[in-house]
């Protein structure tokens, strides 16, 4: 690393040094190694200068004063559980970890509202407040490790979005350092509330480039006490997408509805031991909650078997195993540059169509495929894969990603349902977004933080 | 007038003239008096310099290209409906009127959205999609005659946003004409997206200050075929208030729960020749909905018994007569400087306290107080009046209108649930936000609008 670069760094982790005990700052390689990156495909891989934990809002503020008179970069994280290189270190970065500040501020059941620092695991969350009848909606893959923090900052879905909402419908108010260290406070504890512009929205999706959420007020919803499971085979995944819209059309409205095609259910079984794909070719795994759940599973039952689907009723024990497959079907696996889970949403009428084209893709650039899907709200991850890193191959792969995300677009679709943009998405934005939302963005960001210290290259793209 | 202000807005006519048909833009006098103001109180009456009616994207485009190159103020707005003076036209102004923009452009029921123009009325695309079995949610009092662009500038609420959400739950995309005239696109057709910072919300409930919104992509809900509907009376206000916490501790989710105290019982039998404050001295008027409609309702009845409550079951006509009479409580009245309906709402476990320190207000300041209270989110609409326009009645008015919104800050609430700050309301929200979320606020504005030309002095107050 050249002197220069040093120089600055130095400066600023002395002044951290100064005000954070000594194990609040790292610049151990096994720690600049393990925090470089997070679950994202890898492009341009840099290490970190130091890392450094936060415990208090003070202490973030002091963080990001001293980043902003050296102008040294941040880049904000949690677990780390992104999957497109939101939180990746860029060049000359520190990597601020907010995996400590871990605590319930408060539970009020009667509002049905928590306080929480931006370290609080999801499932500790939702584990707490359990007793109380209520639960945190978003629910990524990744709850069990993720944080609220993360889950705000990717505007984090999961399996219940379509009933329950995404993450920034259950965020009602967050504190947030600024890129200059000043601290402001915004939204409301109720659940309704027009007062100014909406900054909490504004925050909620930006990746750490606008500012560092450090404390969040979230809206709870009731934790259902009765649900109805339904495992749905058929005989070709163009059918199953068939009868997520006949359950659209049939107006009911299942808290899961997974869809997994046959290359998805034999990596399940081949993980697992399972035999999912001796039972069909496609998977629907629909859940239905609440007081309804029962009258709900009746009526998809009924639409289902219609178009050729063979339904098994799944008792708890059985609902929660396939539900936890299904939310784990990555396994270990992060994303690499040989195999990427794509995050496309397309309109619900589109799913047969986007589908069969993805398989048509699949094949022409000779590449695996194995499409899983958060199907009730359109957002599809099919993951693309070739056997090595080998150039070739790496090519078919970007060529058919390339053109699975234009397809989505061509058929009104988003790039991104719920991942991010990141920094391995950013080539794909400017496929979605016109170049003048684009820039005005860049002018949002700009505003913000004018130095561009806070996660710098993220997001959204640098100016052409 | 003084000439030198006839001179700019003169040109800027012309130049509109030249463009729009002579139906289009109108100097007539009683025109201005009409569209001078919407229905929120009126401190500082100005009359607009002309009204236009833009029947086009591209003729909203021309409008705003020729106020920014003549530096001319433009109020947009709809049916006017708004209670807080956000369309209040301000002193050298054109009203830009988007009621003729009224084509519903798409009904998708397979992908349940629909896609409007901004001046279509909110009754209008309900009926539209209700024989598709959807709804759009938002259901303001005013949706008989309220447009979907007036119900975005405020992110309008209404009685179904406890469970159904507020308009900027229900918008996916807008399609806006910024300050300069161009004309951007935000957001995704699709339920999921994450592409980019979150522009449709900054615009939802910006009330016209930072862009005109000319189109929108709205998300519809399923229109529940089986409602059921109780009326339960209480011999307290506050014990209904009780009620709404009961109900939320049993965990049931009513599309309505609106609670009515004594004297907004009573003028509703006066306007309508009911007798319900006969029945008892505060009403919970609560609707549930979909195929849980039934098991929920009995829930509530046996909760709400408990506390006192006379529950009655309403059939179907009864239950619509009801909850019309309740949505139009208001009835022609519009606000007025000696009767003022707020719109504080509390975090819901301050409810009955709220309602009681309501009460001493009223008493302690002289002035008459009914209240009506979107009960399900906390939402409360207290309405203070005075007989008459007499200062020393206005000023105690006024006295307990300040005191009912700083107790409802002092419990954790907001100055504005579902209303809007508009003009009416700027004298509070210093109050409620901190002087540096101010500014990042009027920076945001200067960012969109650099002039200054759309809807000044409106949402957020000027610095200091």
């Amino acid at each position: 690393m050249a002197e220069q670069e040093i120089g600055p760094g130095g400066e600023f982790l002395a002044e951290l040094r100064a005000v954070l005990r000594v194990d609040q700052v790292s610049v151990d390689g096994g720690d600049l190694q393990t925090f470089a990156i997070d679950q994202g495909p890898v492009t341009d891989f840099q290490l970190p200068l130091a890392v450094v934990w936060a415990e208090s809002v003070e202490q973030v503020q002091s963080v990001v004063r001293a980043a902003a008179s050296h102008k040294v970069s941040l880049v904000t994280r949690g677990a780390g559980t992104g999957v497109s290189g939101g939180a990746h270190a860029t060049a000359g970065c520190v990597v601020l970890n907010l995996t400590r500040m871990n605590h319930i501020l408060e539970i009020n059941p009667a509002d049905e509202i928590a306080r929480v620092e931006p370290g609080v695991i999801n499932g500790d969350l939702n584990t707490a407040i359990a007793a109380h009848g209520l639960m945190f909606a978003p629910d990524p893959a990744s709850y069990k490790i993720s944080t609220i923090g993360g889950n705000i900052a990717t505007n984090a879905g999961g399996l219940r979005c379509a009933k329950y909402g995404v993450t920034r419908d259950a965020v009602l108010s967050l504190d947030v350092v600024m890129a200059d260290g000043s601290l402001i406070t915004t939204g409301h504890r109720t659940f309704k509330g027009v007062a100014g512009y909406d900054l909490t929205s504004l925050f909620v999706g930006s990746e750490g480039t606008l500012g560092i959420v450090v404390g969040a007020t979230v809206r709870l919803k009731y934790l259902p006490t009765i649900v109805r499971t339904l495992a749905v085979f058929f005989p070709s995944v163009q059918q199953a997408a068939a009868g997520v819209l006949a359950l659209g059309a049939a107006r009911v409205q299942p808290c899961i509805l997974e869809l997994m095609d046959g290359q998805a259910l034999e990596e399940l079984d081949f993980r697992n031991g399972s035999n999912l794909s001796q039972r069909g070719t496609a998977l629907l795994l629909i859940q239905f909650d609440g007081l309804a759940a029962e009258a709900e599973e009746a009526v998809a039952a009924v639409e289902l078997e219609k178009l050729g689907g063979t339904v098994s009723r799944e008792d708890p024990e059985e609902a929660r195993r396939l539900v936890d497959l299904r939310r784990n079907n990555r396994g270990l696996d992060v994303d690499a540059e040989n195999r990427v889970g794509e995050d496309v949403a397309v309109p619900r009428s589109q799913l047969v169509h986007y589908i069969t084209a993805l398989g048509e893709m699949a094949v022409r650039h000779g590449v695996d495929l194995q499409v899983i899907a958060h199907a009730g709200d359109g957002n599809l991850h099919p993951t693309f894969s070739v056997p090595t890193f080998e150039p070739a191959g790496i090519a078919a792969l970007n060529a058919a990603l390339d053109e699975s995300v234009a397809k989505a677009l061509e058929l009104g679709g988003t790039i991104t349902g719920e991942h991010g943009i990141g920094q391995y998405k950013l080539r794909w934005l400017p496929l979605e977004q016109a170049e003048d939302v684009l820039e005005l963005q860049r002018r949002i960001k700009e505003l913000f933080d004018p130095q561009g210290i806070l996660n710098p290259g993220k997001a959204i793209p640098a100016r052409p």
